[in-house]
């Protein structure tokens, strides 16, 4: 029998997310588990870094399946950078961050802490997925995603993908008709700044907005999921445009 | 004579960074400026938003070419958010984010909050340019640059950009030999984490690393730094890899 594969798990939500716990134990199904998640909540911290502060780290204990467990003071990528570079006597065969709280489908996937993760791993190598509920209570159930999800990571494992690109997938909320590959749907935030004030009586904002989407193709992550079907994007990390370079290059910078 | 555009400015380094009051200077020179910005420094914060804690906000006055300036206690895409949804009452017809003290080249402008605010003026519709020099001083000089971004920044006024593309602009430190319209370099960071303890005895981790370029194609960014020139980029951020949509389309998920 084939040796396991070596899986490391992270998240946004933080260590103590009933989805991180939901996907370790998928995984532990397949492969031998390490976790390194933030040791709080990190949602929408993209691909940030940590890199004027100190990070502290504890080993922790909170999922009796992983062989290692850590949580890192800061940002989900900063946790693959330590998972990887500290920890890990070796390189990780799979990458997996989430499950996510709420959907990090079109243009979230550009804010997305969990994605962020993901791509880091990328970067270094190592195949890696993000999964995301469209769901972002904390009680989200789960059990609808585990064949997916199971399936989705023994493709990867098996076929391997290739430098630059991860997997985004999303979920519906319930139920589960099937997995579509898409395209990320063209979509935007249109804020709203909502102000109070503090009891000190300084005035704050929260940021809230409305999410628009007007981007129609059947071959969106969107309308998959609108459709009940879970939802997945390879995405790349090269963000080059390569189909503008010839046009950009007729620019005169000399005018 | 033609109105003059006007031009949202903002950076990562916080409003009182030398690099974003050259870039306002050179601003003014072609529009009318508005200025948000983080009110303290916010590097490497990539496309990160601000969505679990209250954001402040204060007009400011240090820059006396602005008809506006405000800062904030977000990041530089909150700005943006911010900029193009409170304080403005018609679109900008430009974002410029930098002048970022330090490289957004290669995989860098995956972290980078100077281009991740680019990025979200261009979600908005908003044509966009980060621009960054190789030097992270606060005393790096600006004077060689002038004659480039006032080309590169009319040329996008005048040429406007495709949806999903904007525009990444990194400088030498010194002495330009003209503008090289490049792709992403593939490279990485190789993590060290440096330990110490804190005075009460508590260890933590500074992320520092080596940066490796094994892509020795003439055609990127670095290649284009490397030999003395102005790399610009486009970027895309519709992250969907196009490329492997078919080939994913093969993998079996009822498996």
């Amino acid at each position: 029998m084939a040796k396991r594969p070596l899986i490391l798990v992270t998240n946004d939500d933080g260590i103590n997310a009933p989805g991180l716990k939901y996907l370790v134990d998928i995984m532990s199904l397949i492969g031998d588990i390490v976790i390194v998640a933030p040791d709080s909540p990190k949602s929408a911290t993209s691909q940030a870094i940590t890199i004027n502060s100190p990070l502290y780290v504890s080993k922790c204990n909170n999922h009796s399946v992983a062989k290692l467990e850590y949580q890192l003071s800061g940002t989900p990528a900063d946790c693959v950078k330590f998972g990887v570079n500290e920890i890990l006597e070796k390189k990780p065969d799979l990458c997996v961050s989430g499950i996510n709280h709420g959907s990090n489908s079109s243009v979230n996937v550009l804010y997305s802490g969990t994605v962020g993760a993901a791509i880091e791993a990328g970067i270094q190598g190592i195949p890696a997925i993000g999964f995301s509920i469209l769901d972002y209570n904390w009680d989200a159930k789960f059990d609808h995603l585990k064949k997916f999800i199971k399936s989705i990571t023994i493709n990867t494992i098996k076929n391997k993908l290739p430098s630059n690109v991860v997997l985004n997938v999303n979920f519906p909320k319930s139920g589960v008709k099937g997995v579509k590959v898409c395209r990320q749907a063209n979509t935007h935030w249109k804020e709203k700044f909502c102000k109070r004030e503090n009891p000190m009586g300084k005035e704050y904002y929260w940021l809230t907005g409305d999410f628009i989407n007007n981007d129609k193709s059947k071959e969106t992550d969107e309308y998959a999921l609108k459709k009940g079907y879970a939802s997945i994007v390879p995405i790349n990390f090269n963000l080059t445009a390569k189909d503008y370079i010839q046009e950009l290059k007729k620019w005169d910078f000399n005018g």
